[in-house]
């Protein structure tokens, strides 16, 4: 599976290069502490050299990192939480490219709806293994006629979905 | 909605009487922080006295506090994040006692897939308004028929609802 990117508005990541941004800890750490602002970073790194694999990485604001496996097929960073119930259940590595944009969509919705301070847009990019290209280069704006479909549809779904489920049998035991 | 506390078996409460609690924060703090202990601490307290109205709080570890409402018909304790998603999208005021019971086993559900650190038993309450007693006082051990069936059913409609969302139309633009 090659799901690469889902990145909300939230999430601003600027064109520097990669080592200049964990400079900035050793530089402006004491200031940003100083001021109190939660200066933690992590970043998605990913990309493949022709010849060699497609590789996905997460790297935290220590430095250290852990990778993409087909055990653990996606990464999140920024406010992850909310939108991981759906991937865990939906997402697996022989996931079809398209049905995990879809179920990454899916979970922006869950956290758009969660947290008030996410919001669209989301920009999204899609690279196939060995292309070395991008297959979808795509910014979703308010008002997609696609995502507004999708939202509607999957609360709708989830309504029935527990209106399905019977009540708890449960009485008083104690 | 008289919806009042779902628990997981992550969440200790011992009998301690709560201002002692509080306590804990000023007598032991400096020492928990230095065994880089995270000793934060939330507490749900509800009820009701006779004559007045039912009541819950949330109460922070600063002493600080909010109280349920109309608008916010429920609060949650703990790993609290990967569950409310499906408290957000269903329950209100005006949900049935029973629904929201049966809606917050939903939400506990999701929690304990994307937490393995979260399990059962659940233990849970239900209070209604005016009655001074409880109406449910039960624990969900691992193996219950009611809650497995419940874990498979919206497992299943979670399925059925996203492979029944079209897949993502977007291609290339750049």
């Amino acid at each position: 599976m090659q799901y690469r990117v889902l990145r909300s508005s939230k999430i601003k990541i600027n064109r520097k290069p990669f080592s200049s941004r964990i400079r900035i800890q050793s530089r402006d750490g004491n200031a940003l502490a100083a001021a109190a602002v939660d200066h933690d970073v992590a970043f998605l790194f990913g990309g493949q050299i022709k010849g060699g694999p497609l590789r996905l990485f997460m790297i935290y604001s220590a430095g250290n990192f852990i990778e993409c496996t087909t055990d653990t097929p996606y990464l999140q960073i920024g406010e992850h939480k909310y939108g991981k119930p759906v991937l865990d259940r939906a997402i697996s590595f022989d996931t079809d490219l398209y049905d995990a944009l879809k179920i990454g969509l899916i979970s922006m919705d869950s956290t758009m709806r969660s947290n008030l301070a996410v919001g669209l847009p989301i920009d999204l990019m899609l690279v196939r293994r060995n292309t070395y290209s991008t297959e979808v280069n795509y910014r979703i704006e308010p008002g997609e006629p696609y995502f507004q479909d999708l939202r509607e549809r999957w609360s709708a779904a989830l309504r029935a979905a527990h209106i399905a489920i019977p009540r708890p049998p449960y009485r008083s035991t104690g």
